[in-house]
């Protein structure tokens, strides 16, 4: 940890600051600067809460030396991560497509698109529990989403990954091969630290105003409890831009890579909110070396307004899962 | 529920998007502008998914005509909401101190802090639950902090607030008067959903990057299963300025108080994270109509540092709440 | 535009702002919905100051019914805007790189870059004139930064585009072809005006906290004046992340392609910060449809630290140049 | 300048580092940590550009020691600048009202303003020429309304403040007194480095999108050039928030005053974009320290809608000054 005093800190406050490190068995360097001290803390201050030391009186700034996180850090684990779910491998080199509805509304509809994407996706997703901004809006199928959720992946044979909103709703997951913790959820520590206890995957989901390093933290909280299978997803961050829903930060995607063995992939649907966003996003995605796309698929007959939603149809999502095998192949 | 249409949108899309409105018992209206229909959908649209709608290719922006909450909303209770915690009123009038440690760390330490504040604040805080961004930091005390917290709330006679971090520990908060969810949670909508089953007041935190919108949902949340007992809280938002920990946004209390019933308190600890900045932004707060304030104070005989933290120490709370009652009378 | 009213706003000043609108000659629609009264105002309201109207007491919110920018618009002028500098074609469907040192150091430095990347890029880029946020930084060597460009541009036959400051240096601009406006000054009004009363094209970056339609409102400056030659640039945006020092954000390619028919470039140097960030953004950025490039590149015998800096050395910018054709081949 | 190396950072780069700041006459020093090395830079960093630094590959992240900043810096002078308009005294202690209309529209609408408000303010403002964001949008009076402006003053005897947008206008504010600097031109260099060579006082707003370090090193360009009047405004800033058209940043009144010993003024009228918020945050910024304040009041007797507007009625501006008048005895 390195600590810029500031300016006119009292000599004997410096000590007792010294003195306080120092007792905690961690060595400490101090570095008379022109007009200010500095001060580094070395020997694993890894657990001094950072934000307690930038607030005192006498510190102008705080620094870390060594990461705050280490069970995803490559630094630790040089090798990429790849986790398997059957026969479908998640990083490591290949390329992975989840897709499905944002919610589960019925077996037939599911069904349909499920058979409309099977080819291009390896994992389907669908939500039965739907994180909803207002309590009046449908918060999902629940149980009987799951069952339909199930009940598809039986006749297709597709793994399912799926949204969980509550710890409680655990037991419910027992088919679901991926679990999912959207934004909202990102430190929502009670829950990763129930996920970080059993050996399923985890598809993660960047908050949508959480900085890289708060992300790989709350990675570091399943870890930490034992379960080393997590995917990490940037899906979009909350920006002043009004003329997208977020603004997907792609160069979370290499430099994600880089700190991490994590595989990482992205949700251009969700990010950008608009359908004729989402292929070029997801070629872009592709390009800068994610390890998967994650896309809001949908058919939907019965509704008037099928062909001009925010999900795009399968034809659209085939057309993206081709171009992404381009780019793939042109670039090996 | 305004929808401005894109350029060129085709004529039987629209009439699709309409006879889908329609279908549900809406009625819609079209106007035909230079160049875009706009379609305006009354009688109800306050269910109507608005991303979804915004998501649809023809459709340019969406903008709702009537807002997503009413139970919160002061259109529907014009008058203030008081919450009464014994003979403590929050609201309405009154102005509330909230003070205390962060964390609970011995029976002793608390109880003295409670006695050096006791004079000016009407409830006492502490944290036995802590929401650490990383796994490895100290968690609270738990179940034990509470147990100190209703030793020292006897030994006092004061009320207690104290955070709770998922819905399984709600036993453990029978005797907490006022429950507080924290900002990371402000969106868990399962905690809320069981917190608006019960009784007890809710002291809610503004997400960091939650919009005042979203804010009033949480809350709208809490009353629509039936618990009209909430608290708001704004504690900063995340922004590019990297000077504060956050950036306190106190044109949240007026708008707030203008949109909704519940009292507004403001937390200008956590905001900052700079113990020099509390009282100055602790005085703004009473000055702009805050109902109340919620401040960290800490004594620390036992470290060295101890004049030196983010946390105030009493004689400085017992002056700001001097102040804020000066800056009162002068505005009465 | 549509203005929604504010619940309860007194008939009568809704008759004075109706009032208001019909003595500009503009055409009104009152729509009463549940609890709020909306207004819309056609026939040509894009000169009505919406944060004006946005103000009133009685006004809730407002929305623009038709765009505030016409020139740039591609629903006045649907092909693609091709600009040609010499025999390089910028826009409508070729890819173009605009690459060089940051600043112009000396004319062997800057010819030695210029050899160095020749083969890739079609435009050089090189500042004589620097923004700095400090007053003590280099701030560029001025009038003979420009004059080596103008004689790299001799001996190499490559275009040029360098950024100005201000009005008063346009003499100096006589031979630099394109002339850039740098992020900072996608504001300064009175210089865009002067850049629209020139021929030249102009290179004109996102401001880093400006929405697309702020941008294409300084675009709009500049063509109203007219100069119909602007070159759009996506450099990254302002965010909360910390951990590059802008967020790119690459949405704005597809988003500015579809609103407006003028080029959209990117530059991943000065959004990402890092020189290992260049590459997967800048193939990211050739993926989801930009028009081409500006990279930072830099070859530094004399310094010690040169394998090792942002600007990226030829010889990656050449790799760089490599996969970018790969993609554009694939998705051909 | 503190330097973080990355893990595995080669040691001859390192050294190479270490050469090229001690080939500049610096002082470096190194430190081992753990599993990363660290370099402290001493004796003058100040002018190496950290952002070049910043962006080396062996480098982690760069903090610099001693401030950017040194003239408008209070550690270089540390009493408060008190600047002198006529019998005015801003800063140091007096509390200071510059108000007026955003735009000047016509001799009788102005002098009736100042007729309004001349008890309450001590400067008066208005602008002649104005940044807007659209080309099709009024512009200001120009020349006719600094006449208009010289005109008041002479029947009033209030001092002006007005904004200028280009050096090349300096000539036609002979007689205003104070010489503003918009928010979007916070960073035109150009501009400020000419408004450093006069002495007249510089009203300088902060960026929407500024750090306060920004904001201090744009009041340092105009110091270093020999100019040490300027008054600091913050003005709100740009977050995610829509319910506002910026957020106000109140904890910038007291940082600012910390690190500075200029003046610090806020304006509530631009931050929040609502006359109805006027009041509130006057009064907030009065209660946390502020030197003065900026509003915008209007009378408009010919307009329909004049008693609903954002800029506030002298009626509302006299009680504001009443109000903060109260806040500031009490305080005292």
């Amino acid at each position: 940890m390195l600590i810029i005093l500031r300016q006119g800190a009292a000599p004997e406050k410096i000590e007792h600051l010294e003195d306080w490190f120092q007792n905690q068995g961690l060595d400490t360097y101090k570095i008379i600067g022109e007009k200010q001290s500095l001060m580094a803390v070395l020997g694993g201050a890894g657990h001094i809460d950072a934000d307690w030391v930038r607030s005192l009186d006498i510190v102008e700034s705080v620094q870390r030396i060594s990461k705050p996180y280490t069970l995803v850090s490559r630094d630790n684990h040089p090798e990429d991560t790849v986790i398997e779910v059957g026969d479908v491998k998640i990083g490591g080199g290949d390329f992975t497509f989840f897709a499905g509805p944002c919610s589960v509304e019925s077996h037939e509809t599911l069904l349909t698109i499920a058979n409309g994407i099977k080819d291009g996706a390896q994992i389907l997703r669908g939500g039965a529990f739907k994180p909803r901004t207002s309590p009046y809006a449908f918060q999902g199928m629940g149980r009987e989403g799951i069952e339909i959720l199930e009940e598809v992946k039986k006749e297709t044979g597709m793994p399912l990954v799926s949204e969980i909103m509550d710890v409680s709703q655990l037991p419910l997951f027992e088919n679901v091969d991926i679990i999912q913790v959207g934004a909202r959820n990102m430190q929502n520590y009670e829950l990763l630290k129930a996920l970080g206890k059993i050996e399923k995957p985890i598809f993660l989901k960047r908050g949508f105003s959480s900085t890289l390093q708060e992300f790989l933290m709350s990675a570091e909280y399943i870890l930490s409890e034992g379960n080393p299978n997590v995917i990490l997803c940037e899906r979009g961050i909350r920006t002043f831009e009004t003329a997208t829903r977020n603004t997907l930060d792609l160069s979370a995607v290499p430099l994600l890579k880089e700190k991490s063995h994590l595989p990482v992939v992205v949700d251009p649907s969700h990010a950008c909110g608009m359908a004729r966003l989402v292929k070029p996003m997801a070629l872009a995605a592709a390009a800068c070396g994610a390890d998967g796309l994650m896309v809001e698929v949908h058919t939907a007959p019965d509704r008037a307004v099928s062909d001009a939603s925010q999900a795009i149809l399968p034809e659209t999502f085939n057309s993206i899962v081709e171009d992404v095998h381009k780019i793939l192949a042109a670039l090996k």
